[in-house]
């Protein structure tokens, strides 16, 4: 463990912490001016992302992956958006959650504060650098940025254009600190760095979230993770639950709020099915399908669900389909399988909906709409810096609100007990 | 790890929690059952409580931890009352925290639903063992509760009453178990059971908090330690500091929001720290203090302060004293020493007021009142599991609204994105 690495960006981190706590209008002041420096870096930030890129495909990384780590001048220009609309965006800070006045003339408030540090381990997509810089210091907190190494020389052009825009605001720029360092051991020390990181968000895949369950010391605020389900009610409109099918599984496949299972009740299965499977073929998706469904699907290129596809989130064209003697079979595959993400009910049964919304243990749980919606800006919260798929303090698309914590300011007049 | 015992308790918690998730009404006479059988049972639990307390003298256990693990009918009778108390409280459970229509028409609402299943670890105050189950019961969480080995035939006899009076109202027993293994590697294996449990809480002295750190695989709802400070300001009035300092040092030491370290304003320090020191003497407190503050308290009794004692949550008729130059080196102390739980000013200096209260990071903030006044009862929560000194989910008294959590419930009529 290089602890001294550790102790000098923490101690930095938390100095501009104190800080930042206290800035109101600097932030707004300073979200702008890094917007302006990414423009003005632009040139910078596309040569240094440039080699990034080659020597990612020289390594032989995926195509879609290439994509996600390319920068272009409309994407800077999207990031430095990014950050113009954060500006824009109610400060979260000082917000008066509650308050009372006890019996004994005791006033209680509790006010909205940062959290302090926040870490953020992500993977190789630069965007995610000024976006999670910018919610992090609208909400008033000093950031740990740790990226994959594949986006190492981007992320430090970009890093460096948002530290002269703090400059410019008079803000720290240690309120915006890369993690340089691109060993895995590095990942694993940041974990453990309880003094100076107050929270952990990972932005990943299932294999980092694992590993900050097994490794973090620090309180975590997870993300990612969508193991999500369509249940199709017996009655429910069939070109509806057809179109919310298509549009959960194949509008955006890679992202953890699409679709991953279709579970449909055995009385709508004989007319709903077929439909609802060549409107999903018709899409491009695979079907993995039980043996009751793939029977209701003659002549279709269907094939034979796994144990495994049933817990598996693919996160491509491809879903599993399951007919179920009833709501309560639904349930209990949800309760199984389901990751506490989003699940959905296609119904025209009001019983049914109130059924399903209560008995689903998920952060999101729609009636008769797509599982595409579980994001911090369709929900009104202006931007995201992920979705929560855990229970404590935040659940759903996390926004500003959610990087921020309470205190309690208790005003006497020498009230003792 | 002997899975298999903690899959039978986990399995039954799970189902347990299922069936509170939706209960409303039966949790009431739940609770009001559970009092009336505490009582019915009181030969019992006297009996069992007597060898608990036989075994522990003859272990050699101090005549404090004997103190705490008695039980008589009266505390009994009192246990009866807190499940009683908890029955008034409103119920958390369904409340609407937030919620909006979106212009594409989707309904989202943000209620209020239990966590699940809580784990709970504490240690030899039987006490525990009826609030608990009371709170995370109205909650509509299962529990399954860890105590001290001590209080293990205590603890046997009085859950055996309360799920006595669960099934009375027909809740299932399983909503309130105890883990009946009195091991250390039980604690341990608890904490690794994410599958079953969704929060845990420990209730202890700084040894079990690190372990928990160290070792828990579940997300934590941290409680308990407190080194607490009093900053007295420059003019502030010299009685209501010593009425503050005395009241929050020498009222309960054992607790948690007691204070532990005075610091005073080298301008106050000449006239009032002798009117303080003399009030926390006659209290029968012990001074430790720093050079400053030894030099202005001739004649009096007092120690020299080590490096540790800045450090330490006394628990006991022991305070720490420094004079600092001004209310930044008193912030500079408290952010250095301070565990976030509570913290205090007294001063006349509205100024000074802003400053400590925006500056201060913890959980509950102080102007001219004790620091004894962090609990959930003072609060008017009604009742707390513990006081939280992380930032995350929780942060000071905890009582029924934070063992729940929030769940999106979305209805639309086809929305797709």
């Amino acid at each position: 463990m290089n602890q001294a690495y550790w102790d000098r960006l923490g101690g930095r981190a938390k100095a501009a912490a104190a800080v930042l706590a206290q800035a109101r209008a600097q932030k707004n002041a300073a979200l702008l001016a890094m917007a302006d420096a990414l423009l003005a870096a632009q040139a910078d930030i596309l040569a240094a992302n440039a080699q990034d890129v080659q020597a990612a495909a020289a390594a032989g990384t995926s195509q879609a992956m290439l994509d996600r780590l390319t920068l272009t001048p409309a994407r800077i220009a999207s990031m430095a958006d990014g950050l113009r609309q954060v500006a824009a965006l109610p400060d979260p800070v000082g917000e008066v959650i509650g308050g009372s006045t006890r019996p004994n003339g005791l006033r209680i408030l509790q006010v909205r504060v940062p959290l302090g540090v926040l870490g953020i381990i992500y993977e190789a997509r630069p965007n995610v650098t000024s976006d999670a810089a910018g919610l992090c210091l609208k909400s008033g907190n000093a950031v740990l940025l740790r990226s994959g190494k594949e986006a190492i020389l981007s992320n430090r052009a970009c890093v460096a254009a948002l530290r002269a825009g703090l400059a410019v605001a008079g803000l720290p720029e240690d309120a915006v600190q890369l993690v340089d360092r691109t060993d895995r051991e590095a990942v694993l020390e940041m974990m453990q760095q309880r003094r100076w990181i107050d929270v952990l968000i990972p932005r990943g895949g299932a294999g980092l979230i694992r590993s900050v369950t097994e490794n973090a010391r620090i309180p975590v605020l997870e993300t990612g993770v969508g193991n999500c389900h369509i249940y199709v009610d017996a009655g429910a409109d069939v070109q509806m639950a057809a179109a919310i099918t298509v549009n959960a599984k194949a509008s955006r496949p890679s992202v953890c709020n699409a679709a991953e299972t279709l579970l449909i009740h055995a009385a709508a299965a004989p007319t709903a099915l077929p439909v609802i499977a060549d409107a999903l073929l018709a899409a491009g998706v695979q079907l993995r399908c039980c043996p009751r469904a793939a029977a209701l699907l003659p002549g279709r290129p269907v094939l034979a669900a796994t144990q495994q596809d049933w817990e598996t989130e693919f996160l491509d064209y491809i879903m599993a389909v399951r007919v179920v003697d009833d709501i309560e079979q639904a349930l209990a595959h949800i309760a199984r399988y389901g990751t506490g993400h989003s699940e959905c009910i296609v119904t025209d049964s009001q019983a049914a909906a109130d059924r399903f919304t209560a008995a689903v243990d998920a952060a999101a749980v729609y009636v008769n709409a797509s599982t595409r919606f579980t994001d911090g800006g369709e929900f009104g919260m202006g931007a995201e810096i992920g979705i929560s798929t855990q229970k404590l303090h935040a659940r759903g698309p996390m926004g500003l609100r959610e990087l921020t914590c309470g205190k309690y300011i208790i005003s006497g007049n020498g009230q003792v007990r």
